[in-house]
């Protein structure tokens, strides 16, 4: 579908380079990638750190199931295959998110780290923060807010994270958070702290 | 999926409206629908408007065959199917960007009013703004710069837009772009005012 520039000289276009487009904008793009169990915590602080980021006056955009379950990725189910091109397909678009000059924050447990690594080898090696939301699984079970791990132990849902479903912790992520006693203002401030040293807060 | 957000106090957190976010980042979320014949200059023109708001200050971002058919969309062909899923995750991902307060711009030949009219749907009446590049089609395989068109002719290519498949033109567009004899300047200038006018460029 990708169609052919015409040649004649009145209507070549070219192409605006994504260094242009940083200048113009005056902020590198990334992606923010958050991984953890569910009830980490992933979700909120990367909510919080978006909210940080727009006060700022910097582009930020979050993707989670909430967006993209009931549009992009209605047609997927819950089967191995299916969990793999979810993560695929939110890889891809953090990657178009990222390459506008927007700082991208996606919020999946991703648990494989051949998808992670996927998506990172996509994204581009200097564009792509893992953070590994380090929450003790206790933690997240204790906080389990919708009771989906009191299900989970009752085997009313299968292939759960941590319970019946493996989690492959990141081996060396670009942050590693703990968010066990301290808030999501802490949280979110160690992520800001970090893209902001890392030159990805101005262009 | 999508996992529960916690309900102990400290991790509670709350989605930015579309609102708070177009506020601060001073402009309205948009998808700008370039839908016309290979050849009309679709993807030079959305790639002109994409250059002019960003010198304006206005995070604009084009997704075209470039960005998609190799990424996101790599998985389909070229069967009736996999083009009316490629438009639809086109609508979906334009309507992220909407979404994130940023002026999307597609440029895809799209040639089905049904097509069409989902991703009107998707993205929501009054922000999406479909533009007809209305370049006749003999304009448009005298222009003919990779030969397409008579690839087509020769029946090299089938299912060609304009020769052996298609093409419903848009009953109501918000802009009908005639190309013939005009610059890309002049009719990228065309687009730009109209999104000035509607108030999309600033909030």
């Amino acid at each position: 579908m990708s169609e052919p520039k015409s040649q004649n000289i009145r209507w070549h276009g070219a192409n605006i380079t994504r260094e242009e487009r940083e200048q113009l904008l005056g902020q590198r793009g990334c992606v923010v990638w958050f991984t953890g169990y569910s009830g980490s915590g992933k979700s909120t602080v990367s909510r919080r750190v978006e909210q940080l980021l727009l006060e700022r006056g910097v582009t930020a955009y979050g993707l989670d199931g909430d967006n993209l379950r009931f549009g992009l990725n209605k047609d997927l189910g819950f089967s191995a295959e299916d969990r793999k091109e979810n993560i695929r397909r939110v890889g891809c678009v953090a990657q178009l998110f990222m390459d506008s000059g927007c700082v991208a924050l996606t919020a999946f447990i991703s648990p494989y780290r051949s998808d992670r690594q996927a998506a990172r080898e996509l994204v581009g090696e200097g564009r792509f923060v893992e953070v590994f939301v380090d929450t003790p699984l206790e933690v997240c079970e204790a906080r389990d807010p919708k009771g989906l791990y009191k299900k989970a132990r009752a085997g009313e849902i299968g292939q759960f994270t941590g319970i019946s479903a493996p989690y492959e912790p990141p081996e060396s992520p670009e942050i590693q958070l703990k968010t066990d006693g301290r808030s999501v203002d802490e949280c979110a401030a160690e992520v800001v702290a970090w893209l902001a040293e890392q030159g990805f807060l101005s262009a």
